[in-house]
């Protein structure tokens, strides 16, 4: 579990420098060093971390073939008509966004990757489990400090991972078509806790109204809540419905502003915690990559360790050599 | 996002040593340990390790709704028969196993609960991205260490997490109803890649015969493997297919026997950086329970540093100061 070998990158301050400066492709250089967990991405955070005016990030789930892509590119349609700069991270590796369509159902893309007030990246990480909900927060901070208005982050929201890439999302909004399901199991797979919008996409097809129903039942019946999930139709690929949707994300926003200070708090705990176990799991991933760490591994295979034995050993020589400044180096 | 506070547990050579001598409420706080983060789960499972013969692990896996549990349920049943030791990981919490069931369809296992030779626990984490399948393996080992003959894992694999969950599955076992859907979503579930049996339950219904067809051509299509997986009819509920089924299990047993030097370098690999991982990450979690941590937070709360600034002087302090004794102690 070798990481990638370290892109022949610029220097990091070179970078930062035309990143700084509204360089895409230096946006898509930094997105990279991400995904790769090169040690210096924390370095890199700390200097373009956002200041106080941050885009607005719309996590956009829900199960395969529920219509996600054609409703994001909608979405992008709509926004850039409002003159907002959009990014769109996909993080589902089925999504045409992300090259993997296999449904057929490919979306033209092609406009949009034209447009300058767009951007489109799809992100995967490997090896280190939990690598990909850290990283998703990381690319997240930096396109907002790239000024971006929204950041739609696009997942097939249906498993642990996927429901922990969700926490980055200020709004939520969870896609089903008529046929993907009763509530019941939306409810198992932890989607009905994490909606703050709901959209039943395809909504010409039978059964439309009655999921609606269904989900307007479900949502009522947990304790009261300050925002209550709208349950909206579209038609994504006709085009209908994007513009009521547009306005309940913004009116979800605006409730957010009046978020308690106790939201506050527990955003900057969660956000310290991710940069910490982030900036960790890259330090880890260095060091597994390392010469000791594979003089290690050849006495695990030859079974004269045992792998926690090992991983003492290798965790306490660096602890016993490391300067401070090796963080983040 | 601080941890459960640490349980009140006996002086861990006092659990270790009612562990070897085969007590289950040992195995059982353990293994609490392990969901808990706590930082003292190294060395004890430097310690506890099992060496050469291991029980095997068997992963279930499907989309909710499929009837793994009854299936597992019966497997018990089948497993016991041929008085094999087993215990069963849920790893899923809608599952029955984890006392989630909300479907009505609750196994009854209380006949199980009370068998000598039967172990049964759900598996929880929170907090540390990535934390679940680390937890996952670790107490895979303990249960081996513990001789149990057979380890099933259930998950709902459906995203990255219980995907990841599977790696540590040696036989991963995918269970689909007729109607839970064409050949296709299972493709792009990324299920197709990590069966190595299929199996159609409640096969009674329509469309199990042509679900199965769909299954052996989708594993037809791959690139030739040495193992080419088998498509299983079940009724569990009926307790019919479960004899094939376990035979199947064997037989792929059996054939990783005879897996290559390659494999076995590989799984090395693995379970060394899952340990360095998995120890790094109980020691940041406890990080960040400190008080350092706390002091910090708040200047980032009070926004005199960013969350970035804040990670690098907390792991910066830590490796100032740590003694080589701190990890795993």
């Amino acid at each position: 579990m070798t990481p990638s070998p370290q892109l022949a990158t610029p220097a990091l301050e070179e970078l930062e420098r035309r990143f700084r400066a509204g360089d895409k492709s230096a946006l898509a250089r930094l997105i990279t060093l991400i995904e790769n967990q090169d040690p210096r991405v924390g370095q890199c955070m700390e200097r373009l971390y956002p200041s106080a005016r941050r885009g607005h990030v719309v996590g956009i789930t829900g199960p395969p073939g529920a219509g996600k892509s054609t409703l994001i590119n909608q979405l992008i349609q709509t926004m850039r008509g409002g003159d907002q700069r959009v990014a769109v991270l996909a993080i589902d590796p089925s999504s045409p966004f992300s090259g993997g369509a296999l449904l057929g159902d490919r979306v033209r893309m092609t406009d949009h990757y034209r447009d300058e007030g767009v951007f489109i990246r799809s992100l995967a990480t490997r090896g280190a489990p939990g690598g990909l909900s850290l990283a998703t927060r990381e690319v997240v901070r930096l396109l907002q400090s790239f000024n971006f208005d929204r950041i739609l982050i696009e997942t097939a929201g249906v498993g642990q991972t996927e429901l922990a890439i969700m926490d980055v999302a200020e709004t939520t909004v969870v896609v089903m078509v008529p046929e993907s399901g009763d509530a019941i199991q939306v409810m198992k797979a932890g989607l009905l806790e994490i909606a703050d919008i709901f959209v039943v996409n395809k909504a010409d097809r039978e059964g439309a109204a009655r999921l609606r129903t269904e989900l307007l039942a479900e949502a009522a019946l947990g304790p009261a809540r300050p925002w209550q999930p709208p349950v909206l139709l579209t038609q994504a690929n006709h085009g209908l419905g994007l513009e009521p949707l547009l306005e309940e994300i913004d009116r979800h926003r605006d409730f957010l502003r009046h978020a308690t200070s106790c939201d506050f708090n527990e955003r900057c705990a969660e956000e310290f915690s991710a940069a910490v176990r982030a900036t960790s799991t890259r330090h880890v991933t260095q060091l597994l990559a390392g010469a000791r760490a594979r003089g290690l591994l050849d006495q695990v295979r030859v079974g004269r360790l045992n792998p926690y034995a090992a991983a003492r050993l290798l965790l306490q020589a660096v602890a016993n050599e490391e300067s401070p400044n090796d963080w983040h180096a």
